[in-house]
């Protein structure tokens, strides 16, 4: 492990006491898309700790942190399932990905309630709690597909039902835990095989992304025109190329280009 | 606490170890349709000890055990989610419900990967861990909603997903861990409001009824005019009466009796 990496684990685990510590809420533009005193206390915690530890990287925060562009860009997730957090689902993570010139190179997902700690490093294999994980060889058939029906659009859940209804006649069985990063990760560590999202956030799949590539899986953007590093994508992933290829043919069919009223 | 419910805990406790340590996995009538050695290894304990602490008690275990009718039954799911259970997924439950003359006077659901304890006894309300739970306030707008699409009978499915699409507009989000027992506790323990599942069986959800009840919660068994206490049948429950019957209505405009082919 590096000693970047290191230090990025160290400040990430480092906020575990703020996520069990008592905290407070607001709405943001809709009675599903929450806030918490603790989102935004993680937030300006790892703003400072992960800039200290690289310099010369700028920080992209789901909060609304934002420093100027650099060679290096950390995108962090302070709570992704804010909502699962509300409710104390304990099925919530801190994420946090770096990028260099804007390919991922490092990505730490960490759940403090269940102390789950996935990581990668790009070209380094991918790690659940210090053991190594990859993806199942599970076929299209036997695969378990997550996916969310888009909460702060809810228009679109009408082709991710449609979506939805198809790959469950194909595939073995669904799951939504409400946690994007943490859904990812379940592929990255063989624990899944099929991941949809039609607007997903590059907080909240940043890191993920790393960790599901570098345990062997397979991640796609969908549809990314989109020149403003925050904006939302559609994305699928899988364990294998040959069931992403299977799940994109069906996205593709419902939602054949970026829907309208999008952004 | 009563000395019985004291003892019951006790035996479902001491079966941990057999979750925690390797098994073996068989398919059953289908590919989603699992056992592993683990299922069979507790229902033969808890048969064994559950007869024990109450002599004048029959048992039905999910795996076929089934003993000759007396005043009181134990209801077991040796493993509720043995999906979950195959893939490591740490989300799944022994759940054991007593009845007597078929009502139910106990329940317990223990999840032995997250250290949850759920428990309940008629009229002495509803526990998770030695605290005290009760259901949430929420309304239906801010309702957490978790349904299955019935995976051993996908034909099923079309009802649950026209299900799915008009609470989803209705409520706030929804979730699927693949645990009937412990999705209905997070019910009793206010985590979530809302839960229907087209097709479950008694030993699903018979200790979760008692301790979603218990918690202040409503339950209801729809269109089970069917005798075989070893039956499926659908069934709805909510933090409140309102909920429920709001969740009712969209339940029999789609599903307004048994469909064919159900058992």
């Amino acid at each position: 492990m590096s000693d970047l990496l290191k230090k990025v684990i160290d400040a990430v685990v480092d906020c575990r006491e703020i996520l069990l510590s008592p905290f407070s809420v607001e709405t943001k533009d809709s009675v599903s898309n929450l806030v918490t005193s603790a989102d935004k206390a993680v937030e300006q915690r790892l703003k400072t700790e992960l800039l200290k530890i690289l310099p010369d990287a700028c920080f992209l925060g789901e909060e609304g942190s934002r420093t100027e562009e650099k060679t290096f860009r950390f995108v962090v997730d302070p709570i992704d399932g804010t909502a699962n957090f509300v409710r104390n689902l304990n099925c919530s993570a801190i994420s946090v990905g770096l990028l260099k010139d804007g390919v991922g190179i490092l990505g730490v997902v960490y759940n403090p309630f269940t102390n789950e700690l996935y990581y990668a490093e790009k070209g380094n294999g991918a790690f659940l709690n210090d053991k190594p994980i990859k993806v199942s060889k599970r076929d299209f058939s036997h695969g378990l597909y997550y996916t969310a029906l888009c909460i702060y659009k809810k228009g679109l859940a009408e082709n991710c039902i449609n979506i939805l209804r198809e790959v469950y006649q194909q595939c073995d069985d669904f799951r939504r835990e409400g946690a994007a990063a943490l859904e990812i990760c379940r592929l990255a560590s063989g624990k899944a095989e099929l991941y949809f999202e039609i607007r997903i956030f590059p907080w909240d799949c940043c890191a993920a992304e790393i960790i599901l590539t570098e345990a062997g899986g397979v991640f796609k953007h969908l549809y990314t025109d989109n020149c403003d590093i925050a904006a939302p994508f559609p994305i699928i992933a899988a364990n294998n190329d040959e069931n992403l290829k299977k799940l994109e043919k069906i996205v593709r069919k419902e939602v054949p280009k970026l829907p309208e009223d999008y952004n």
